[in-house]
């Protein structure tokens, strides 16, 4: 496995910590990131870290980053919904992919209980806050 | 409050005026905007006007706009009836956001009858061409 | 333009501002209607307001004052999503007819996000509490 | 709690016991009536019966009769299925309100298996003929 | 069989001949209840006349003319798309009941392609405007 | 008008008489044919009768009576709820044509209480035995 | 009739009072189970009661307690609104059964709104807490 | 006719030739673009080809390129099934503008078996690979 | 590849060029088929050309025609909505079947906006009246 | 029980053994109908074999061979999903039919997993390949 | 193959002869499993019976019983409509495993009309009482 | 946190490595748990595992072993589709529960795309085979 997991925040996701709270916690991204950061540092594994709220400059980053990746983990918040496309990136992918939620999607409004995108994915974890990032390093590590 | 309002016109209405003058009429965005500019002069307000095709384009200023607006209208066009994305930036706004439609969404197809995003706003005026945008704006100036 | 505005409230409205308090808040429909008359007296304008619990009446209302009144707002609360007939009589009359909510349908249960009459109506002005007719009165005094 | 109680008989059951007599039997509803007066008469409450087969009476038979009464039995009939404009009644309504039914709904066809209007009771009773009736009055009495 | 043929009109056809033309013509209430008249002056069937805007209303005639009339010709309009308290009250109703149509129901909107009255009549005449009624009125009298 | 309405039985209409008595009763097709005969004997009509099992039949005859007749009738029996190649041939049919059936559709399985050949038609009758096609033939001379 | 009713709560009743409070109480099965048994000894009924997590063991309840039993009042619970095997048990058993529920079910998650095994039952209860139990065993002594 | 014929490939079609090679074949997007290009040389007529994977840059393009292009050729991938926005960005473009697909839209998921933007051009061309871009740029040549 | 291409023509479309010009055009069934045979005339391509208003009739085509033809271009007309038979009976058949259409089934009413025939074939080509049938042939051509 | 049992094969039946040979295997009608009548020989029954790609066929030979069959075996293939006149047909012959598959069609796609015609015959033996039809002989058998 | 077929009878076929003899007839399951006895007993052929009211029952009897028997015959009853985890037993069970059912589960009511257990079965026989047992012993014997 | 963690095993995961080793893979139930053990032996958290195939087991052990685990990780299998009781029961525990699939439900059957009892779980992974498990003992760990 080469060095780099490329982490891909989704729409709105820049907003956290600040709104919400009640779902999402105080943590900003800006913390996550750290705390993520700060878990690989020992592990001799680089992060690259996106945020996009566009649909779009989603799908460039997966194809992009593919070639120096070994893994993605990414939260497609909205998009996981509806994004077709996105799913699409995510099959055309030949890294490993795994979809991350912060709240348990299960236990929130219904149009939130289905994911289009994870499919397409490994695997989904979903309901554990930033630790779900985490575990999906994890996975990602076992994996390879 | 503050003395900015952030009007947000969505997909192809930069188009306004050139196509289905049927159900839009003639006014083009630029007329309409600066009928906008001219209802608000006289009070005081400064108007902050952004025509995005992109959902990301406008989620972005949806957050970005924020700190320095007392308010938003929004017509999000065709991604009303689709978009959970910028639904989510609505509600991750702190500001009071008013969506408008020009023309009356229940007397056109079944599939622009419903609207995810306005269960975020503070509500929703649709039907009555550019005035739409005004009553919006008027409901801004009530409510602070 | 002639001089008289119906206003036409529907079924439970005049429990207004004894119940719910959390959804409609404390306002009576006498405060309210005493609001809306304060409103147009200065513009020459004279209220003829309804207020109706039976579909029938409702119809019955639309017939009768379409002769007299230069247009119409109406708040058919529960029966907007339920009557067709409510939308016939509206299709049948030749005023415009404005649809007005106190509270935004959108955010409320799935069954009050959908109205049936709002398609025969000039346009829906929907979550700004007394403001959403006040609001519907300038509609029709600038489409007249 | 004082001391009278409101039945509201909703849509067609003043055609009680003239027709299908294999479903309803053939108890009138004058009968019916008796027999639950006899029931209260020992116990100090008063009975306060109506029929209304317009969805509009019973609406205001709810509201007008709220101040008086100590607690509703209703059996809004056919209306249970369809009318939320009813079910709001009940919703604004400060007693207690117990919805009956005679048959049972859920032996019948799929359009009367849903009640409408039972999410806004107290709870619901049905299949007991006119003992559905004498049950909700126990259980108004109960509850106070 | 008696000598009374009962005609309901449902809600809005008060406002037959003035409006929407192009789907029901211009002929009014006034005059078709005339020829209906004239065509059964020479039968020795005398016709009794009623328009009901009101769900409730309508279910009270079909009770109260039960008694006197020989059979029931209905058009209950909106109401048959909607209406299982009128269906309850035709099911309970002993004399023969025939629903007619002044258009195609057919060819409108989905909404008005399906009755839920109409199962509990004798049968379903839609299409032929006035000689929808012509048509009921001879199948009562070759029924009798 | 020609002098020639073209009736068309629609599949199994054949077996009438033999079988499901209690919802088609015993009357046999040649019977019935005989009674429409008789029927428009004394006016001058002459009416061209085919039953068809095969919905190309009805389709092929639909195209190739249409030039020597004056108008159709035509029973699609079970073609009704599928057939939308017979809606095709309908549309495309000059004349016009109105869709009877024996028994009420209104009034049995869900699946028979929806026409897809209706709309098409001038206008439907259903549920007056033979009687239906008589009215029907009253509805073409009505009409020419 | 015999002397034993038997009482089946379904799944997880057993932890009644010790979760979910605000929907269920703080009210213990052992509490409700000694509410019954005090109001019927007076009344010279036995209750055999039994607490099943198992729909099988539920299916085995209904059918070996038929011969001994004079009538069942049955919680479901969850398995109210999936299981078609309770309902076959509960068709296949000669006893009247009356299904019970200690909360509204009509004001709960949609999933919960109906009722499978009810149609099945004489009747349903729903809403009144222990007290439902308590109806019930009125209503099968009084159809006794 | 103008001389420029606009090609915008959708979503992850620059990945092609290198994934789902079952479905999509081994050529990549440069050689079917070359591909294209040799087809039309001969022709006179000037191809501009975009790939775009954000859905407001195909918006965008449509918009830009409609005044120098005589024609569009669009596969809009999975924005085909969701994107009312493009949706209406074709059908506010006065120039003709076919859809086409790669692969057969209808021997794939079903939730790729439906497309809401075919409805708004001028036709649609499915499976055919590379060739379906050939037939459409032959139908615009056609129309021309 | 043989010379022989199996053109299928089906319901309803003998009477093109009659009626429904709006949609389909004047041109008549006789006329388009001269267009297709000049057409291949110069290419030493043999049309063998079929309509038929029975779905029977498409599948025995299918079937006999598949020895001598080294293609299908099949316009299914109505049956696309609904024929799973002759769906099985294009999976069945060896050669390439091409599925066309004369007008935009997507720009039409719902009912004909999904094919369930197209999943069977090669591809499917809509929108482009008489040239829909020579597209398919290059198709065919460029195939083989 | 008279000797003669008719066999219907229905739509594309006579492709048997030439393709889609992984789900229907290699035999063809022919031999699969010698197996037929092999294993009848024997008992003293006489087979009546038909295939038949048109579902009036299928209609008219359910009603012409009803007088001398004693029962019948249908496979309807693709019609089983959707023909209501051959269900009808079904209903309307007094002999024992029996539905049969070779494939087990709930293993299939979801489409081919309802059978409407099923319910108007005695039984339906799906998954068994010939045997289907030799298990179904045998039903009729013991039946008489 | 090995001697022994394993027989499950799902939930209430205990009370099989006692109850809706109209539908399953007067025969217990006991006289039924002699019947089933009676006929293997000259095939050198044993039969393994069970009779489980348990979902779990029913699987553990599938996987343990697995080792010793040859094939399994399964009338899943209610469970046939609803049961997932039964469908994973039977895909994960190596031996041939055939549904059968009493009734015609065509016949009766929507929702009995389908089986999320069968997909995972050889094949499914229906309609037949007991005799539907015989043929799937038969068709076990056929098959090995 | 105290020492005992639980892992409910659903139905048919005692089958694990035997069967559909293309989806499960080829380790069986006592090996994974064998991995596990070791997985926590190093941890000080012994490790309390149960596998049920009935629904009613799985409630009893979540309702048992409440008291003495810190924690749960249940494998709900197809239970997780329809089991509303199961969810009750994790809903009334007060451990946190995690929801594990060996295999991504997402990229399954369309029925395995949706959880009834992820939604009352602290979380849900799915998709990493044994990792799942140990996946979600970590985040349990984390948890406390």
């Amino acid at each position: 496995m080469s060095k780099i997991i490329t982490i891909i925040h989704g729409p709105n996701l820049n907003k956290l910590g600040n709104r919400e709270v009640d779902i999402y916690g105080r943590e900003t991204l800006e913390t996550m990131n750290k705390t993520l950061k700060a878990y690989v540092s020992s592990k001799g594994i680089e992060l690259n870290i996106f945020q996009h709220n566009s649909e779009g400059d989603i799908i460039d980053t997966l194809h992009r980053e593919e070639k120096t990746s070994s893994g993605f983990v990414i939260n497609p918040a909205a998009y996981s919904h509806t994004s077709l496309a996105i799913r699409d990136a995510i099959t055309a992918n030949q890294r490993p992919v795994i979809e991350v939620h912060l709240s348990n999607i299960y236990a929130r409004e219904e149009f939130r209980q289905h994911s289009v995108t994870a499919g397409a994915c490994l695997g989904q974890i979903t309901g554990f806050g930033c630790y779900s990032y985490i575990l999906a390093i994890k996975a990602l590590l076992e994996k390879n």
